[in-house]
């Protein structure tokens, strides 16, 4: 190892270790013209986006992964903001130095979603026409809308085509849109804990959280800028949403009927059982870092998504896609459930598409690609390593099969 | 057929078919001393229940059935209160002459539980020391103050042993908790799509519907008897509730992504999918049938249900116990599992008691215990024919077994 490579990293390890990306910075590009043409018909200029890069990009210009995140993250997939953070980036134990995403191979990209309320335009942005937030005035966007977005910002950044694009959750369905809008802009495709439509139980559930925002009377029809924030309703949403996020099992391992703080029942409306203080706390923590109305927008975006629409169906849909599919279900996930992830590989395979499936045993239902597992991070790597391997000999001219 | 029976059902063909029990009343009994003792500690006095009853007791006293409704039934179990009632009683399709609770064998009793809204005294009765609605004072009462109150009621009419025990989901829970509460007071017991204990889960989704009513400044900390009632909160606490109570392959079967009167999306925060329109619906009906207080305490006593509270285990509750068994559970239910049923029957195996388990095959989630069933009415029907030889044989002095 060279002597340079141990003062990296042992820098890095001030924070978060040898494998981390260390300290980061969000950055923007804002662009006007041409404006961004939506789905529901209007256009949308200026448009901002938040993005965060890690790792160097190639003088080919061939090693750059884009991730989507999903929900309610945001553009700071890896890494700390600042040395007092108390938390790293959403999916830091998959980027960095060593990691699956390996920052020393890689140029990695995420950017925050178009409707987003961190930093990339949406509903709590300014509107120029008013010189006030948009609030419900803000157009529905779809997924289609947030990926022709990231489109122009990677193709800012001087990128023609992606090694790999990658989400997991909502961040997937922005993978495969992305893949089936531009067949030959990115080498791999992998869609973790996903499905090309959100089935009737989620909708239902996305329903619900709207639906509790908009009864809170400070929603005020998404004017509350620079007033009380719809907190309660947010927090509803989120709890429910909470749950189908996690297993059954896992909850029951986790949580079981222990009472919190408590030798007993306190025969009162207060928190009795853990589980209770635990979804309470989701939601009250979720409020204080997330804006309602881009919890409306987005959800109505994974509602409307639907990879078949406009292509007949779904197969339809994967004609002429050159990509290379990774799809990665978990069978606790209930939200998302296996036999949707089949659906897709189906599709794939129907098209002659090279697709590897894999349903990687875990008990934490939807959430289980946040967390550490070793099946995954193996998955994950070999997967951008075959794809920077099969890029590589095509420059070279050689057979990447 | 004797012409007196004919007629009868012929008038009774009138509303409902030869099979309805036709129109019935709500009846109510109030009881003052001794006052209800209560698990929280304090005593309810005056305490009303309302109740129904169909078919005659028979003159040894051995054919009367207490069956227990869910959460959000009451005591109107079959046929109808008008001729112009739309809907008979929530279990009509289960009890009338010649159903499987047939009323022309058996005297079936249905009572509304304590902490109710429907004619039993809860949160929105007069609380006699103020004058005034109990509201939020109203005390924390739980499935086995539910029972106490309804073992008085059963002695009321003059019957000492009951011939069975029934109820699904909450109702179960009644029906268990009278078994082990009252080891000799029902030959029979039938416990579907229920167990022992809520789980971790069905804690959550039950803190997420409290806390949307909570939320509702309509609420009023209850006090809202003669204003407003939280609607929204109670609508959103329904919803939530109601996905719970269907299977997700239910849901993509009857709506999948089905537009509603759209041709295509709308691109507002209008309702798109015929599923929103029906959860929404679910929770805008309920608003008008049920009371916001009545929902928080009856969750609550729901979560609270432990049947191995007191008893050091399960196994340990069931000691003693003498009634015969039997479980149901339906595979597509995913608030009560199968595999908690099947937790109950192992239980009840260990103290040797009598116990049939049936996993009926139904696609219809939780709710399927509300549908039609052949399989279902035949095992019910079956179940109860034998306790009832059982009882007539031992009252003969014969051998039931």
């Amino acid at each position: 190892m060279a002597t340079d490579e141990v003062t990296k990293i042992e820098e890095h390890s001030l924070l978060g270790g040898a494998h981390s990306v260390g300290l980061v910075e969000t950055q923007t590009w804002t662009f006007t013209d041409p404006p961004l043409e939506l789905d529901c018909g209007q256009t949308l200029s200026p448009v901002t986006q938040a993005y965060e890069t890690y790792g160097e990009l190639s003088p080919a210009r061939d090693n750059a992964i884009l991730i989507f995140h999903a929900l309610s993250g945001d553009a700071h997939l890896a890494g700390y903001h600042s040395p007092n953070d108390r938390k790293p980036g959403w999916w830091d134990i998959m980027v960095g130095p060593g990691k699956p995403f390996d920052t020393r191979r890689y140029f990695v990209i995420c950017a925050n979603v178009l409707g987003g309320c961190k930093g990339t335009t949406g509903p709590s942005s300014i509107d120029p026409r008013t010189g006030k937030p948009f609030g419900m005035t803000f157009p529905i966007v779809t997924i289609g809308d947030m990926v022709r977005a990231q489109k122009r910002l990677v193709e800012h950044l001087g990128i023609t085509k992606l090694l790999a694009v990658v989400g997991g959750s909502m961040g997937g369905m922005l993978a495969l849109d992305w893949a089936v809008r531009y067949p030959d802009a990115a080498d791999s495709v992998l869609a973790i804990a996903t499905s090309a439509r959100v089935n009737a139980q989620g909708i239902a559930f996305n329903v619900v959280g709207r639906q509790a925002i908009m009864a809170d009377p400070r929603w005020q029809n998404g004017n509350y800028y620079g007033k009380e924030s719809p907190y309660d309703g947010l927090a509803i949403a989120r709890m429910v949403a909470h749950i189908t996020y996690l297993s059954e099992k896992q909850m029951h391992d986790k949580f079981g009927r222990q009472l919190q703080d408590r030798e007993s029942f306190g025969f009162d409306f207060q928190t009795d059982f853990q589980v209770e203080s635990y979804i309470k706390y989701q939601g009250d923590s979720f409020v204080r870092r997330f804006d309602a109305n881009s919890y409306l927008y987005i959800t109505k975006a994974i509602d409307y998504f639907d990879l078949a629409n406009g292509h007949g169906s779904l197969v339809q849909a994967f004609a002429g896609v050159q990509s290379t599919f990774l799809v990665i279900s978990f069978p606790s996930d209930w939200l998302f459930p296996t036999y949707q992830a089949k659906e897709l590989v189906r599709a794939l395979q129907a098209n002659g598409i090279s697709t590897t499936f894999l349903e990687i045993p875990s008990e934490y239902g939807h959430d289980a690609f946040l967390l550490p597992s070793e099946q995954l991070s193996n998955a994950i790597a070999g997967f951008l390593a075959n794809a920077q391997q099969r890029v590589q000999n095509a420059a070279r001219g050689g057979n990447g099969k």
